[in-house]
Formats: structure tokens, C-alpha cells, sequence
């Protein structure tokens, strides 16, 4: 299975060998202050001890310098170049036979002895809907007779999101409330959302700086890329329908959005690089996102699946039922086009910026990311075990969104996994962690 | 005229009395350090510098201490009783007869020797769509058999806006590139937009934090209201036709919104409000959206203005055009309004996010606050000059929107102004101040 680590549970881990090597932000036991991390197998290397070391030189040092802060901003700001740099660094020191293997031992933290942190300050947060498959399962239950807009096979749709309601993995989730029209010939009502729904989607960071009218072309427009993680777009389906028009989703998706902790850098997700996915008939594309490098290689076989349990499956010591699982690869936009078009206009980027993908749904009406697409809108009940059913999400329901790439050769990394409870309206109080998860 | 200044320039000011003392950043001229300053007349207070002479103690004191930041967010944190102690204090000590009149006088720095700052970092911009004339008269255009969507009357419509693209007053506008859809029979064009509009609003600054899922009831809302500005949400038309279904508008509007750089407060707005404008069959209100106070003296008669020169009316040293007049108090919902609403979720609010009024338009068709209702959809051009007509902006065009208050005992205090001028697309370039225009 080609390279091996002297650090042993790295060998065969199914979500972080040494091919891996993601980032992430995370509290010691007992420390109040954060540090940069970079996970191997079940350790952590705490990067903030690392660099008392003295290591590194060149653009390896001065990644492992930016490495020393409380977020990964200021690393994230520094070209893919240097993230490539330490990471190549960190790779052959963590090797059988590295001569560092003594320095980077006393850097190595248990990941069962730290709380993972929010891996950065997220300036803004846009959300696309690149998912031809999403967009037209939900738009047959919007619109019947015109599922598809006629802008969808040109144009990346997108819009902003709310950059502080976005929280890590172990937040509860507090069932929100909102105004939802039941009848629409009485007035609506403010109540809890009865259609509480998940989006698996995944999440983009930005790294290097796009500087305000500074359009990227497709060419360049992964350099921007600094890498990926786990996304749930939690959404109050009731409120989203009466809020939407004209201007789009507003308090029916900004009471949270949540995301895994490891940062899965652009360069370890190359082996699971493929073509474009797209239909005959759903070309030609337009000039400025099209390069044939994205055509050949653009999309990324992410596999991403989606798992409930509830607090009765919970309590039964049941597993917790797979909902679906799809690929990345069956995005209609990719990573490239979504920078290039975000950016056409003018539009800065910057460095922790978050892209959402919009939720993945495949082909089949069961590898769909939402409830939403899986209950026909929550006309029909899905089996969860063989005492529940569901259309919506309840009280006490977890839900796990995990991510992984493997490809033919065996090759397997993993980008953890995003999970969080739901908790009832009537108690508000500020999100917490739910203290058995600080998941991968 | 009530209270009079040592500082002479402030007694009669349309802009800056005694009576506004409004919040604002500055470097002053040679100065790399940005300064939280309070307008006085022609001068600005040193809120640095002043701390020094230690003149402030309580709440007065704390609220000092805050100011000496580069940007105002720690003072915007702080109660609005914080910054109702310093203004009093800086009220009383401005007076004729302060004993406080030495060390205040070492502190003031003349307007004309500075440059303005971004007034705080904005974590997060929510645009609200407030006017039901602008909704009412957008939606003929759009939906002429359906002009007003039946959730407007109940809902506060918002969404999402992307922060790092709010830029001060000043600012060049570069015309934004974008997909455009010219003829629906034909593939969409990437083109610089030829339908680029202003649209004249209010800026909302949230001061005291919001805790998630801590929602704010109506009778608390505007304690979390720290001040406004006047707040430009320019729109590429042709790009947001093209790209805002489903989601709502994206790419048209986050290339630039920009704001006039003084910040009055909630306090000194005080003897502006006024009761809601609502007619009858608009009524009722949803019980959380209501209370009495709010209908008696939540609406806010500021008096908003919008100028249009041309590269050509410069030349010839005319007078900027007046496109149109309205006060906000025609908004169909208050600012208490759109706080309560926009946190009955659980979304949580942080000092320096932004709120925007959504572009403001009177009842009558010549007080709309954008090109697109002035000229119908780009349908019937309007005379700026005896030799130029326009239905959308041209480059060279400036904008400048104006806002101020006048209650009826006399008592006047301004908002200043935001000015931008349209630069051609064929130039990409980072935005930068017009030299000329460091505008109040």
C-alpha cells in the first residue's frame, strides 16, 4: 500500500494515512489556547510545539511559521505552494526511517485528548446548487410543468449564506422557529419547523487571496482551492417556502450550518481527480468556464453518505441507517467553475472563505442529499428501522454526514465526518457540544 | 436653536450639531493609524488622543477606553447606555462653559485632514426589502399580474449579502462583467453589465451581540440597534434577471454595496421618530412582530436624497441632478421590526454586522430609489440635463446619496453622504478613493 509511517495506526487507517495529512484546528485537554494541527492516523501534530523545532526552512518554514497561529487564516493565505511545501515535508518526516522522528514524536497529541475547534475565521460563506439532480428533483415539487430553470445548464447558481451561524461538528442543533403559511387562506403562523431537513453538501475553503476585481480564469482558479471539508446546510422546509420568493432562502437556513473539522487539503484529493460528468446534451459550456483540463480532470470522486439515528435506535444499540450516499463527481459545476464564475464580476475572495457545493444528490431518487428529495417533498415516509418512519427530522435525530475518496489502486482517505443532534425549540440556549462527538 | 459649542462651525451645521456627534474611523493626513473619531461641526474628536487626558470615568469611561480601537466593533459591543454615557459626556463637555474645553481642543483634527475608514469590520450584511412601494413597483416589472407576492405583508423579506464587498464612500465602481441573457432563444453573454443601477438605502449597525438562539423580542429589539448610515446596493439589472431564479440575487449585487462613513446613533435619532405609516388594510401584525411603542415611534423620518452629476455635467460645473426624495419613515417595516425577525430563529447577531433597508421608494413614482423603477425597466429614459438623458448609469456617472433629518421645532442633524463614481469594466484594477472625495 505503498508508503509507510512510523507512526503505526497511520498504516491502513481508512481516514488518515499519511496520504491524507489534513488540517484542522483543536484545544489540548486542559488548554485554552487553540493550535494548528495536522492529523495521522490517531494523532494529532501539534504544530504549535512542532515549530520550536526548527524543522523546516524555506516555504516549509514559513508555512510551519503561519502554523503557529490560533486559526489557519493566516496559513490558508499563503499560496498552495507553501501548503504543498510542509506537506511534503511532514510526509518524509513522518516516513519509516526519518531522522525527525524523535522531534515530531514530542509534537504528537492522542485526537481522543483534544476538542477539535472551528478551523478558521469564515469571512463569508456563498452556497452554489451544483447539483443538476438536487435542482431537478426539488424544482418537480416547486414547480411540475418547468423542474429546471433555463438558466441552470449556464450559469452556477449561487447565493450568499450567513457566515456566523456556521458551526462544527458536535453543535446541537436547536429546532427553529419561523413563520410557516399552512393554509394559504389564513394568516401564517410562528411555530417550531415541522420539516426539519439536512443538505450533504461539501464545503470549499479558499486560500490564497482573489483580490477585488481580480477576475480568476478557469486556468488559475484551483490555486484558490486550499481544500475541502463536510457540509451540513440544515434547512426549515415550512418556513423555506413561505420566505423564499423573491429573494431567496433567509431565516430557513441561517439558524446553522455545520461542518467537519479536518480540512482535507486540494493536493491530497489529486489522485481522486476525474472528467466532467456531464450529458451530450448539456453542452456546450461558456468560454470563460470552460478549460479542457476541468473537462479531463476537474471533478473529484468525493463519496459522501448520509446517516441518521435516532434516540430510540440510540438507546436499542442499533447502527445508525445509511440515507444515501453519492459522489461528488456527478456535480454539474466543479471547484474551478465555482471560483472563476464567483469571481467574473469582481467579487473578492479571501482566504477561510467558505463555498458550499449545494447539496449532492445522484441519478437515482435514493442517493438524493436531503429529506426533502428522499419523502417526495414529505409525501412519503421512509423506513428507519423497523419501529420508525420518517418524513422530516425529529427531536433527538443525529444525523452524520461522512466523506471519503478511494480509487482503483486502493488508495483511500477520508474527510471525516460532520454530526450533530437535534434538540426541541422550547429550551433556547446557546449551541453546545454534544460531548461525545468530537467526531473525524 | 437650544444648545450652542465652543466649537463654532457646529452651531447651525446642517450635518454635524452638537446634537448628531456621530461615530466614524480616520487616519489622519501622514497617519498609518486608523482613529475612532466623533464629528463636531468641521472637526473630528481624537478619540485616541483624548483618552489620554482621562477626562471620562463610569460607563463614560469604559465606552472611552473602547474608542481608542482602530475600528469601533469593541464600542458597538458595549450597551447603548455606553455610548448614551460618552455622548453625554462629550455633549456636556462641548458646551459653551465646559471646563473640559482645553483638552478637547487638543483633540479635534479639521475634517479636511483626514481620510475616512471603514467605521468597523462587518462580520456579516443582511439586505431586508422594507419599502412596499419599491417591492410593489419591482414587482409590476416583473410580475405585473402579481406585482406584490402574498408573504410581504407578514414576512420581512431579507437575504443574505456578502460582507467583504461593502466598501466606503468614495470607492470607484468598477461596471461589473456578468452572464446576461439577451435573447432567450440564444446562449446567454458574458458581458459588462449595460443596465448598472444604485439603489438608495439605509445602513443598520447591530452594536450590543445577539446571542444564538437567544431570540430578541420587539420590546429589546432596539437596544441592539446601534446607528445607521446611508448604505448604496448597486445592481447590475441584466445580470440579476439572468441569474436570481431560484435563489435570489448573487453576482449583481457583490461587486460593491458602499456606505457614507458616519454613523449616527440610535440616541441622537431619537427626536425623528415618528408612528408607522401603515395603511388599514395592511394591518394586522404578527403578535411578535408587534407592540404598541413600535406603532407609535418605531418609524424614523430620515430624508434620503439621491444625486446624479455626469462626467459632462462636471465639465461644465453644473449642479449635481436630483433624482429623487423619500424618507424612510414609509418603510414597511421598522428596524425593531427586521432585529426581532431576523433572530426569532435562533440567528444570532454580532456587533458591526449590517443590516440594509432594502432600497427605499415613496408612494409617488418620482420618489423611487432606483433607475429601474425611475425609468420603468429601462423603458422611458430621464432628463438629467438640457443634453444628457439616461436610463441606467453610464461610466463617469457619480451617485451621491444624501440623508438627514428636521423635526418641526427646527432641529436638523445629517447622516452625510456616500459618493461613488463608475469606472469602465476594461480597466481591472483594485477599487480605490476618488481623490476628491473623502465625503462626509
Amino acid at each position: 500500500m505503498g508508503l509507510e509511517s512510523w507512526v503505526s495506526s497511520a498504516n491502513g487507517h481508512d481516514t488518515f494515512p499519511i496520504q491524507n495529512l489534513p488540517y484542522g484546528v483543536f484545544k489540548p485537554a486542559g488548554h485554552q489556547q487553540a493550535r494548528c494541527g495536522i492529523a495521522i492516523g490517531d494523532y494529532i501534530i501539534d504544530m504549535h510545539k512542532l515549530s520550536s523545532e526548527g524543522l523546516f526552512t524555506g516555504l516549509a518554514g514559513e508555512a510551519s511559521k503561519a502554523l503557529t497561529d490560533e486559526t489557519l487564516n493566516r496559513f490558508m493565505a499563503l499560496s498552495n505552494n507553501a501548503a504543498s511545501a510542509i506537506r511534503l515535508a511532514l510526509s518524509q518526516a513522518l516516513r519509516i526511517g526519518s531522522q525527525h522522528k524523535n522531534a515530531l514524536t514530542r509534537a504528537l497529541v492522542p485526537m481522543t485528548d483534544v476538542a477539535m475547534q472551528m478551523p478558521c475565521h469564515i469571512g463569508d460563506y456563498t452556497d452554489f446548487y451544483s447539483s443538476i439532480h438536487h435542482a431537478t428533483s426539488v424544482g418537480k415539487l416547486f414547480r411540475p410543468e418547468n423542474p429546471l430553470l433555463s438558466n441552470y445548464k449556464w450559469i452556477p447558481i449561487a447565493y450568499h449564506g450567513r457566515a456566523s451561524s456556521i458551526y462544527l461538528s458536535g453543535t446541537q442543533v436547536t429546532r427553529p422557529k419561523g413563520q410557516v403559511s399552512v393554509d394559504s387562506n389564513q394568516p401564517p403562523l410562528l411555530k417550531p419547523t415541522e420539516r426539519l431537513d439536512y443538505e450533504v453538501e461539501l464545503g470549499v475553503f479558499i486560500g490564497e487571496n482573489v483580490s477585488p476585481f481580480d477576475s480568476v480564469t478557469m486556468t488559475h482558479a484551483e490555486q484558490h482551492a486550499f481544500g475541502v471539508c463536510m457540509l451540513n446546510d440544515w434547512s426549515a422546509r415550512d418556513i423555506q417556502a413561505w420566505e423564499y420568493q423573491p429573494l431567496g432562502p433567509f431565516l430557513s437556513k441561517n439558524f446553522m450550518s455545520s461542518i467537519s473539522p479536518w480540512i482535507i487539503s486540494s493536493e491530497a484529493l489529486r489522485p481522486f481527480r476525474t472528467a466532467m460528468q456531464r450529458e451530450a446534451q448539456d453542452k456546450p459550456t461558456m468560454d470563460y468556464l470552460f478549460c479542457e483540463q476541468n473537462e479531463q480532470h476537474g471533478a473529484l470522486d468525493i463519496q459522501m453518505e448520509c446517516y441518521l439515528s435516532t434516540a430510540q435506535m440510540r438507546q436499542n444499540k442499533q447502527p445508525a441507517k445509511k440515507l444515501s450516499q453519492t459522489s461528488f463527481k456527478h456535480s454539474f459545476w466543479t471547484i474551478a467553475q465555482m471560483i472563476t464564475h464567483h469571481t467574473v464580476n469582481g467579487c473578492g475572495l479571501t482566504p477561510g472563505d467558505l463555498l458550499g457545493s449545494g447539496t449532492q444528490s445522484g441519478a437515482s431518487p435514493d442517493e438524493a442529499g436531503s429529506l426533502l428529495e428522499l419523502t417526495a417533498g414529505g409525501k412519503q415516509q421512509i423506513t428507519i428501522s423497523d419501529a420508525e418512519k420518517r418524513t422530516f427530522l425529529q427531536d433527538g435525530d443525529e444525523i452524520e454526514l461522512r466523506g471519503f475518496c478511494q480509487n482503483e489502486s486502493g488508495l483511500r482517505i477520508g474527510l471525516g465526518s460532520v454530526i450533530n443532534r437535534i434538540i426541541p425549540n422550547h429550551s433556547p440556549q446557546q449551541p453546545k457540544a454534544t460531548d461525545e462527538h468530537f467526531s473525524l
